[in-house]
């Protein structure tokens, strides 16, 4: 929430009162030819004004006309593990707060504070990307833009949650399976290929690529900072 | 996000400009006593100033000076089952949107989409209340004001919540267990009375009332709307 204080008034009323007397004591000299009629005049305009603008300045403060709210939006990264959706989402957020917007970062390292983890089978994922989706909804149903990576290797879920949001925008990390499980940075790929984790997507259950996302980016292909730069600015259509 | 819109700026600098142009064309012709002279003057400044007016609104969207963000708090509403926390919570909550203020009201029944439902046990709730108070923080952080209304029985998560959040406000309805117990609306007495539901606040386990509460109010001794109102007047002074 944005307050305009009375400072903010007067200053104004100050910068504008000496772009307005300088050009009523030009027209007035012009006009009359009497320099003296065009000092008096400015000057007392000058006083008389400046109350005027600062009740105006105060008076419009209260009117909503032409205060458009910018709407937000929801920008979901989905992509394998290790795919870079969780950095990317990072960049796209720290670009977006540089406009002076509200942004939230969600994403499974933040998210756990307020929502229970879960296993990995189909059904909990699934109900976990439903509440995940839900919180965004909330955030962005409050003036919040949110850049949310999360696995979500799912159509349904990540369907259910293009229904909730007001404005759903679908990133596909579509980094390849081998890149992400070459690099393996945190070891999962290794321990889903050994059994120790279940339903790993992309190596015993099937990660389901986006049908219609909005936006496809490899990050073998591509810098974060080249593809953070490219998405906010397919973004700022919307602003 | 507001955004300020051209036509507002265009109707801003029409409404400034008749009560400027007339002040210009009354003061020339006082000085002058010309009639002829004080119409040229206030009709060229007319058309000048229209165009200077509206470059010095526009550039001043860009200057934050004197823009205040209004901090938001969180209104947490602790007290028994069927006390009336709940009603109070959603009239106080929609008094304050009317200030067009961002308001959330998190209640057990709209955060089940959100938070997993958790049982009665101290370390559970405890556990419940720490997460909405995650989420009540998250949502302060944004600019969102919340109006929480939990039993939260037990003083050491709503402490929890009071430290993670920046402006907490306790809110302890303080409607006698007899009044809610007689009302009973949902039955929840009785099915606890019978050992149907354990740990239930003030019949099996004690309910702990807040030692430095905000604000207490008596729901069985005052009309909900009448309170509500005093809560919004308190709150004011933050605003």
């Amino acid at each position: 929430m944005i307050k305009e204080t009375k400072a903010r008034s007067v200053l104004k009323s100050v910068t504008w009162r000496i772009c307005a007397t300088l050009t009523t004591f030009t027209l007035v000299w012009i006009f009359t030819g009497k320099l003296d009629t065009a000092i008096m005049v400015g000057g007392l305009e000058a006083f008389i004004k400046m109350a005027i603008y600062f009740f105006h300045e105060r008076l419009w403060i209260k009117i909503k006309f032409g205060k458009k709210e910018i709407e937000p939006f929801v920008l979901w990264f989905t992509g394998l593990s290790g795919s870079g959706k969780t950095r990317l989402a990072e960049e796209v957020a720290q670009r977006l707060e540089k406009f002076s917007l509200k942004v939230d970062h969600l994403d499974g390292k933040n998210i756990r504070k307020v929502l229970h983890d879960t296993d990995y089978t189909r059904m909990s994922v699934n109900d976990h990307i439903m509440r995940v989706g839900h919180l965004a909804s909330k955030l962005e149903d409050k003036g919040v833009f949110v850049a949310a990576s999360f696995l979500s290797p799912y159509r349904e879920s990540r369907d259910f949650v293009r229904e909730i949001c007001t404005n759903f925008i679908e990133i596909y990390v579509a980094t390849p399976l081998e890149f992400c499980e070459r690099e393996d940075i945190r070891g999962l790929y290794a321990k889903a290929r050994k059994g120790e984790i279940k339903n790993f997507p992309g190596v015993d259950v099937d990660y389901e690529p986006p049908e219609h996302p909005d936006w496809v980016v490899d990050l073998s292909q591509k810098e974060i900072s080249d593809a953070a730069y490219e998405i906010v600015r397919h973004c700022k259509k919307y602003l």
